[in-house]
């Protein structure tokens, strides 16, 4: 593993690009994994990812069209279909073999668009996580959210690996109360052959208001809470919370009605070295029918997040100053280290592959 | 020629560094081919082009006054007079010999300043273009237009090389109707000593409304149009855009009355690899005595020239992650190639003459 | 001396890192000498000075808060005391020893905050400058200004040891007037073991109208007037500039009644190659009961600085593209040159001490 592993990401890998609805039949840009990428859908509407840089006069295809024969560069007119693969030079009857822009993998699953950066013939859609609650809005009703986050995909990974943060950060708003009973929660974690999976249990404990009022508890509820997360390297988190009435099984059946029980997607992709993209839809599993619910749990959500990314936008401000400088571990890393190391072995299997390959 | 040619200029050159009616008597800072320049009047109405950095404390010395010597350091006093001599130290009688600054050789004319940035005594007045059309407010009533654009010049000029961009970057304006008609025009390009010269002919062709608004012609007339432009390297393209009734000859005679015949004058001047400075000023030569014409004209051109310029500073971002990376050539940069091939061979011209020097 | 100098500064030196009255109970975050610095006071109300750099994940600790113990980390909860040692680590019973953030020797004295950002054993606190007129509220009442300034120290150092700039930067305020008589001021300058001092004498002269209403003279007074500036390297400067009416003995002595007596203090501490933290106090000596000339003193120079300040940005501009190209110097530099002097000394002294232990 090389020094500057921190900054990389690996390339061979299905990243989440987009929600669904954000791509429609205008170019949408987007710089992912480094690299300036134009999405767009074709007039069947199918999503492709190209380059956004034309072959001719290197102009951002973007500011072009979608026609149909696919993306029209909105300079001299030239036109690319969704394999990157010139259709029509206007004025000119030969198209010459290499007028053609890289187009990259890309596959619409279950409300997201992926794209895969690396080596087009390893992109295998058998590897796109599945994740069938964006599926089923009767009983995990959803809304998408997006940051564009100026931090390292890898902090933001981190700061979902770890919620002992949650009285510190948080400590004005979702985190307000005794910093003992969260940082004393019991934390089983488990490696995973992708990634870490975690699980967070508070027993017998006080839910913060928000949860009273979610589950229409009365005040003096006493219940079982639990945080699971689970990290897919590189950059998904997903995670199941919430929290059922003490006494009624909750350890051996989190599948119980009442209580409170949430869903949330985070797809983590880098943009640079020190940005990314955060996608995330936080879904509200214990009162699917009230819409205002899930609008609620959103909101609250979103204001959750820009506490983290305040934070993580300044971390990565002191971290990127040397991001090499040795860091001191904690019993609270338990999770943290393996997701990175997760990461780090991909990278290392593809610099393997280079070198075998060499 | 070195890789990083594109990022470069030509040094033993004329370039237009302003309009005159800029320069008056107070200092004046403009970065001119990557180097501060304070352009002023001397009391005699004579301008003087200086580096823009006195030789005591490095001071601009467009922070400073002219005065009856000279141009006044506004930090200590030190006065330089138009060739750059130090001819005032406060408090001191003797003033050392290397109390100096840089000048470079400037020349009014036709109401522009121009300026050489490189070896003083290879910079010959009479490898000026001559435009006479600016002291012709007669027959060729003109307003000045400049733009601060973020692009490298020479995407600039690539821009005007190539008017098969009309229908395309200009869809929603100029360029809107057929684009076929405007791709198949007939295209005459000639190299020529200095660059290159082309001329495309839409004949019989429908003129855009304003042609028709501003030439008085029927709604139904048919017109020979012509788009004529010269690049004379490094930085001055010129123009002659118009069209005459169908039937009256235009092919062989454009110098009749009635139709339209617009002149345009068009100065890119580097500022720095990715920016430059664009002067245009647009004659209208079929309604001299209309000054309304002539304002209209002008708005026009400007309108025309920011939907160009939004282009080319996106292209620059594109383009300028790696200059060097191969384009793939279409029919239409029949002029583009050899104006870019005319700049070239300018650099390599320097380059030799260093190199024999050497 | 290596070519980078100009760049940079002692580390064995006290610097001004704060007023005291801008240190409080919530960590405060400033960049000094290139490192960001957190400065927070215990509940014992002693200031400290930490590295704004968790050691456990490179989050900035200014933005946690103070505690019992010392600064807590707003990420996980690490608690650091005022020499950097953690003390607790939320949700684990031992403290790896390495679990410590950089502290700086600081000191407290006469309203300001000193740190030293060098080799701590070397940190003698009575190598910080006396300046007893700040304890003394009574007979030099003052205020306590402090600019953001996007120049290098050594630009605001030199501008103070050059009276010479009223006349020119200040001549359309507190220079306008005949700049000769400003120019032509006797400049005694002598070479200090730290520095440099110099007072410069303008006898028998006309003093500018905020000279004549604070003094309350009549308007065709002749006074003695005195600028006495000495800069202690690395960044101090004190100043005393005063007028006595023509004829009392104002060279002989200057401690006297009536006139005009100003004490302004002038800290200024690199924050980075291309900008410093200016820390500045006029005292009023002359009216020390008048608490409205008092404001009215430092509204008047703030007033002056911001022209000197927007000056020395511009400079840094010009300057800073190429910072070791040769300037010419001129008379008027006598006590400029020494002062960059005596920090050439300090810089060279530490490299020899580094080159002696290698």
């Amino acid at each position: 593993m090389q020094p500057d592993t921190l900054h990389r990401w690996p390339l061979n890998a299905w990243y989440q690009a987009a929600w669904a609805h954000e791509i429609g039949d205008t170019p949408f840009a987007r710089t992912l994994l480094g690299e300036p990428v134009v999405l767009f859908r074709d007039r069947n509407g199918h999503a492709h990812a190209l380059e956004d840089r034309c072959c001719h006069r290197a102009t951002p295809l973007s500011l072009g069209d979608v026609v149909e024969a696919g993306l029209q560069c909105g300079y001299h007119g030239l036109i690319f279909d969704g394999g990157g693969r010139c259709v029509e030079i206007p004025g000119q009857d030969t198209i010459p073999p290499q007028a053609r822009v890289r187009s990259y993998p890309v596959v619409e699953q279950q409300e997201m668009i992926w794209i895969w950066p690396g080596d087009p013939d390893a992109a295998d859609e058998r590897l796109i996580i599945d994740y069938p609650y964006h599926d089923d809005h009767a009983n995990w009703p959803h809304r998408h959210g997006r940051f564009h986050v100026q931090c390292s995909y890898l902090l933001m990974i981190d700061n979902l690996m770890d919620m002992t943060h949650v009285p510190y950060i948080h400590r004005n708003t979702i985190g307000a109360g005794v910093p003992e009973e969260q940082v004393r929660a019991t934390m089983d974690v488990t490696r995973t052959e992708a990634g870490v999976h975690y699980i967070r249990w508070m027993t017998d404990t006080t839910p913060p208001p928000a949860y009273i009022q979610g589950a229409g508890w009365p005040a003096d509820v006493k219940v079982d809470r639990w945080q699971e997360f689970e990290f897919i390297a590189p950059g998904t988190v997903t995670q199941w919370t919430g929290a059922l009435e003490t006494g009624c099984g909750a350890l051996e059946n989190r599948d119980q009605p009442g209580g409170i029980s949430i869903r949330n997607w985070h797809g983590v992709t880098p943009e640079s070295c020190s940005s990314c993209h955060y996608f995330w839809a936080p879904a509200n599993g214990h009162r699917p029918d009230d819409a205002q619910a899930t609008e609620a749990l959103y909101t609250a959500i979103a204001a959750t997040l820009r506490e983290d990314i305040e934070f993580l936008e300044r971390q990565q401000e002191t971290w990127g100053r040397d991001p090499e400088r040795p860091m001191v571990d904690i019993k609270h890393d338990a999770a943290l280290k393996p997701a990175r190391r997760a990461v780090e072995r991909m990278i290392e299997a593809e610099s393997g592959l280079a070198t075998a390959a060499e």
